[in-house]
């Protein structure tokens, strides 16, 4: 199982990044797993966000193959940690394919990547800033490799 | 509507932990909230949790007073962030008590805590670490205040 996540633009909130940084280690201890910050849509107003998700969208595109193209939706599936472990195990069993999260910028996904996808995952009723959400997702993959792997989950 | 905030112990991980004081920051921008720090059970072998539980449970017990208490809870209610923005502002309307979030420490909470809630609220189906649960519950308070507000959420 190769994993990869994708999302538009670097992280800006510096103390997010430092976070996002702890937990992409973590994983990185059980799995390789690459980000891939792909490209943002700068210098357009938000009233314009069509274009801002459709810029973005193509940057995103660019870097999906044959993976197993997991997007974060808010209307997504709903998983508990136990059951998104063994979703991922069970996906690394059965397939070769690279399971890419992808996720949106601050507009969220363009409609024709999220139909690309082979799941869409929700991480919580609740909306997060995409930022937060970076972390949200890394630390539930960090979570899941120890799940799968019986280890004690190191804070 | 005032607001307090109450867990077991400090925030251990440095890089979560100044990402609490970021979103504290921008919450007591729009209101005061007090961030409580209860007595947390150190050096107890975690085979004992029901003592760690309870040692946490009366820490916590002690700085609870008539408040209305919304314990974070894995079994609780999930709400969206705009019902759960809306259901706060209409409690600071109706009522003058203090809201009390409390959070569990690792080992979560101890029934007789949760049965003292007048709502038990979850963040996630999924199970995230209670540091970063922290953060979660801070964002969304803060994003609360924000759309009650109808400002911008700053990043």
């Amino acid at each position: 199982m190769k994993l990869k996540i994708l999302w538009p633009g670097k992280t800006r909130n510096k103390k997010i990044k430092d976070l996002q940084e702890f937990y992409l280690e973590r994983i990185n201890h059980f799995k390789k797993c690459d980000l891939i910050q792909t490209k943002e849509a700068r210098g357009i107003p938000e009233r314009f966000a069509s274009r801002i998700r459709e810029i973005e969208a193509a940057g995103l595109e660019k870097h999906l193959n044959d993976d197993y193209i997991i997007c974060l939706f808010h209307k997504g599936k709903e998983l508990n940690s136990v059951d998104f472990a063994r979703f991922l195990e069970e996906l690394g069993e059965t397939s070769s394919r690279t399971i890419a999260f992808v996720l949106g910028g601050f507009l969220g996904l363009e409609e024709r990547i999220l139909n690309k996808a082979d799941l869409c995952l929700s991480l919580s009723k609740m909306t997060f800033s995409h930022e937060l959400s970076r972390i949200m997702l890394l630390e539930q993959i960090y979570r899941s490799l120890t799940i799968t792997r019986g280890k004690q989950y190191a804070k």
